[in-house]
């Protein structure tokens, strides 16, 4: 464990002002990608950074034991409809990923080993963000496969990421480990979905929490 | 089955004007409460009727395989502060109740058969609401217990109902069977949950998809 970890666990910015937005989102998860368009530009109207922090459903879902809401009697036909209708109503581009739900074990540790290189080109929170968003469009906007390794690292590489170094990282134990363990630190703070905000504390779950996310911003709760 | 049980399931109003707003609920149900104060302020903005349709979600979960969201690891701790939270986001009073979920079948059954009573005072959808509405108040806001039919008629007569009739008709097939093919039609139509709105054809689940009917009634889709 470094303190890199540890710090990005209760975030603390440097320059003394509010605490970052937490987002936990999972790539297999359509919410998550229509909240991933919207959650940066909300915090920037309340001069908040936002922490992205990927996980998998599927461990949440054997502690919940949930399964894939598409994949559910009666909610997965319904489901579907009103993804295709909240990306018409998020104004965004939308084909439902075939095959759905995917694993995206790779991109998830792509995305924290990404957090993780502090200082480098690409490094850091920023650059982690772009290659998120880069992996949303291109599972719900491009009709592109992100399942694999080498498609992930073909990706980032695009945006300016060390191939080398990214395709050498997705075999390492402390990369697959970062990721296991955001995940159970996730689940010891009660993530139970995704998308998931917490916001000085206060939790959110769902894309269709975010008209709660922002009057918190803008009021301090209620 | 009589007339008026088909004649409810595919709404014609009388007047050639639009399709009355189904409104599908669980009293047991925290969100459910939330929405039947909601729902009808909003349809009368733009002139629509609201046609309230009490279901049961025992019968949903086994088609779906799901349990009440209370009771799922993870999602009961999460849901219990979420709905305490959007209560004061609508601006309503809210005590969980003690038990929950707790059996609503007489309550489902007498606003079915309140709704039968046409022509009788306190009959129709006018009378229905009022009572569904005061159930829900009873059961959330007063800390009552409405789960026995001596609670529901109690209630009922109240508000004016003849409760020798409501708790004479309670104990009948007719009335039992009304509600059983009441949530079967639900589940054929693709209800998957409560509150769960239908606007000319068009399926929104949850309370937190009311801003969602709300556009879609004053732009008629996107």
């Amino acid at each position: 464990m470094t303190d890199d970890t540890t710090a990005s666990t209760d975030p603390e910015p440097d320059d003394g002002g509010p605490a970052p937005i937490l987002f936990y989102f999972e790539f297999s998860s359509p919410y998550s990608y229509f909240a991933a368009h919207k959650i940066d530009d909300m915090a920037r109207l309340y001069d908040r950074a936002v922490e992205w922090r990927p996980i998998l459903l599927g461990p949440l879902f054997q502690s919940s034991g949930n399964k894939p809401l598409t994949e559910q009697p009666l909610k997965g036909v319904y489901s579907k409809h009103d993804m295709a209708r909240c990306a018409r109503f998020f104004g965004l581009t939308f084909d439902f990923p075939d095959p759905f739900p995917f694993p995206a074990v790779a991109a998830a540790r792509a995305v924290w080993w990404l957090k993780d290189q502090k200082g480098e080109a690409w490094g850091d929170e920023e650059g982690a963000h772009k290659l998120a968003l880069a992996l949303f469009d291109a599972a719900y906007a491009d009709g592109r496969d992100i399942r694999s390794a080498e498609a992930v690292v073909e990706l980032a590489s695009g945006l300016g990421v060390d191939a080398h170094a990214l395709s050498t990282a997705l075999g390492e134990q402390a990369v697959k480990d970062r990721l296991r363990v955001e995940i159970e630190r996730a689940v010891e703070a009660g993530v139970c979905g995704a998308p998931f905000f917490v916001v000085d504390g206060e939790p959110f779950w769902g894309a269709d929490r975010l008209d709660h996310v922002e009057r918190w911003l803008a009021t301090g709760g209620w």
